[in-house]
């Protein structure tokens, strides 16, 4: 049964009518589609379905005798409510929700659990690359050390166009016209997106409950095009990071933007496209990358999970119970320990560089390199690119507002933690 | 039950011993090693296992009663047998070896199904990569259009020297020193090591079965410093690339080296690392990339098929069973279509280009362009190199012959496929 027959929703029920037939073989039982709830029954659809398939009521659609529910309404409300019904009546759940995965994740595992449902959710983050089951199969043997990864195509686009000389605000309006970015940006561009998936990740990854209110998060709008071409003169790119760490009893857990080392993999992730670098004791480093959003691809992953379904179904197993083994706290953003790269502008006279020396100094943080950048001389104001070596993220705070009430300071452009 | 306690087969037994309780908890039951056959009773070994657990006694090993057998004894023989012993007991057996599943997968598969046991191979491809078991699960709904690998990481490694102006003998050496090539290496760069691996995905993305025999198959010794020079200033790497690509009603399969666009991700992924692209229908172009070698990765591979087979008996399902549906010709090397890139020496004289492009153009390949390098005064000969637009290998090959029996042409250097 397919709850929503939007553009993923749309696509869903055309793979599993155009592609029965393979499904059927991989499945090892034909997969029919039973019911499929719309808001508007009345709405044109490029999609011919059998007669009498479509309904608006939600209980009807509900009350179906069917194996698996599909979810893909998208948003946490009527969603969340719809899924718990299906997985209290023991049915196998499909979702691709992330909103509703991160917050009520947790709960609807035990739900499935107990009364042996099970809720799959690979579409959830990362589109069509498969990452929820990696974690879940592929690397269940390893104790995960970090996750880190880009899992926003929108932020990831801008970001890219803004490497290219461009400002914020124009990037985001290119990303706008061509369909990235939703004409209210927030969610996306805030980095609310990236902290629900990075939740869901994490939360598998570590087996801890971890909520998306739990995640720092800073988004992308402060950031300039001289930004960008400072950090490419350092040999770094920006990328918006998802990054989840074990640290001894407590895990790290941030969307921040960042400076990528531009040897590494992750900073050449550009465009739409999102890639997740997961680190294991064993496997060590490994990269999942690919397209992060889209109809096709969400499919992709959305027919992945009803296939293990049903193929669970007709081999006559109990599912699989997700247990949550630990509840590991969050570790406040204060003891952050990074290496940071701080852009300020300052007044072009003698002395400014040990005002700011000092405020640095006091705190404990070492300064690693200090480059004199772009000077106006007309406006008698210089700008100085800092990069520090590593240390604690509330002696960097302390450090930058006492650098900021500096007289020879105008302000503090710009502060950036680097993810090396 | 282990068969093998050489360098992978200590890891996974270290692992299951450190890691019991992770095991267990990931299972949903308790692994116990029964029995660990080794060919030397007498080798000292790092490992304590506990007394009574080792035997070199193969027929007491197999008579074991037990769940699970994992091979990683390598070669062919008498892995295959020992596995196919095991399957036909109804065990599950989970395996390494990528000479055992490329030679005799299709076969081995159809015993497990036959016989209600199941065999797991993620080990054999990639170390610590998942690529088994998203190919087989997750772009499972896919049909899959390519698959395009860097699957062996000593080639690989020794490119990676290469591309840095060294040439092959000294890269070789280097990596022998580091023990990232063997003593006897033909088996790595003659591209044996990546037939086999290819043959294992390809099976798997286009559910055929295909024989590594039936992979065309060039090796890394014939290139040159100047081959990455010139292919670096033309915007490429040079990779050891393992293709398979669906073409209709037929698959092509081949492993050679490839001048890869320096955009790409593939182009970036440098020294022992591997990496595996699958293009499918719904999720597009997916990257998979990490250590393809290794005890830590491997057992990483090893101890997930253990958990997924311990889980599946927990859960007290049938396995499933894996059906190659079809039966997919290779496309003759000959029906290649591809752009190239040939390095001629020749006598720096007149005339010498006419020669040249007359025995493409009566081949009816098209140039895309020539450039002329380097230049030696004294002996009066020049390098050039040629790129074609896309032809066919068979064309190709003949142009080739005929260039070679010119007068002005000392010998064709070098020709590489282009990847695009």
């Amino acid at each position: 049964m397919l709850l929503g027959l939007g553009v993923v929703g749309g696509g869903v029920a055309r793979a599993l009518t155009e592609k029965a037939a393979r499904c059927a073989q991989r499945a090892g039982v034909p997969l029919v589609l039973r019911r499929v709830l719309v808001r508007d029954l009345e709405r044109p659809r490029l999609l011919t379905l059998p007669e009498g398939l479509l309904t608006d009521d939600a209980e009807e659609a509900l009350a179906t005798d069917c194996d698996i529910v599909v979810e893909v309404l998208g948003g946490e409300h009527p969603a969340t409510e719809y899924i718990e019904r299906s997985l209290a009546k023991g049915h196998r759940v499909v979702s691709a929700n992330k909103e509703v995965m991160a917050k009520h994740g947790a709960r609807l595992l035990s739900l499935a659990s107990e009364r042996g449902g099970e809720i799959f959710y690979e579409a959830s983050v990362g589109g069509g690359i498969p990452i929820i089951s990696p974690l879940k199969r592929d690397l269940s043997a390893n104790e995960i050390g970090s996750l880190r990864a880009i899992i926003n195509g929108t932020t990831n686009y801008i970001l890219t166009v803004m490497s290219g000389g461009v400002d914020f605000a124009s990037a985001l309006r290119d990303a706008q016209q061509l369909g990235y970015a939703e004409p209210k940006p927030a969610n996306d561009i805030d980095g609310h997106d990236a902290a629900y998936k990075l939740a869901i990740l994490a939360s598998l990854a570590f087996h801890t409950k971890l909520h998306p209110d739990d995640v720092y998060r800073e988004g992308i709008t402060r950031l300039t095009p001289r930004d960008f071409r400072y950090a490419a003169e350092l040999g770094y790119a920006i990328k918006l990071l998802a990054i989840a760490r074990r640290d001894g009893n407590a895990i790290e857990a941030r969307v921040n933007p960042a400076l990528v080392p531009q040897g590494e993999l992750l900073a050449k992730v550009d465009g739409v496209l999102n890639a997740v670098q997961v680190e294991g004791d064993l496997a060590g480093r490994v990269l999942f990358q690919g397209a992060g959003a889209g109809a096709l691809p969400t499919t992709s992953a959305i027919l992945a999970d009803v296939l293990d379904a049903a193929g669970s179904i007709a081999q006559g197993g109990r599912p699989s119970p997700w247990r949550y083994t630990s509840d590991i706290p969050v570790k406040p953003m204060s003891e952050l320990v990074s290496r940071y790269y701080i852009r300020v502008e300052v007044a072009d006279r003698p002395g400014v560089l040990a005002g700011i020396g000092k405020a640095f100094g006091d705190n404990g943080v070492s300064i690693a390199s200090v480059i004199q950048k772009e000077t106006d001389e007309k406006a008698q104001t210089a700008e100085i690119v800092i990069m520090t070596h590593a240390a604690r993220e509330a002696a960097v705070q302390t450090s930058i507002q006492q650098v900021e009430s500096l007289d020879v300071v105008r302000q503090v452009g710009n502060f950036l933690r680097v993810e090396d």
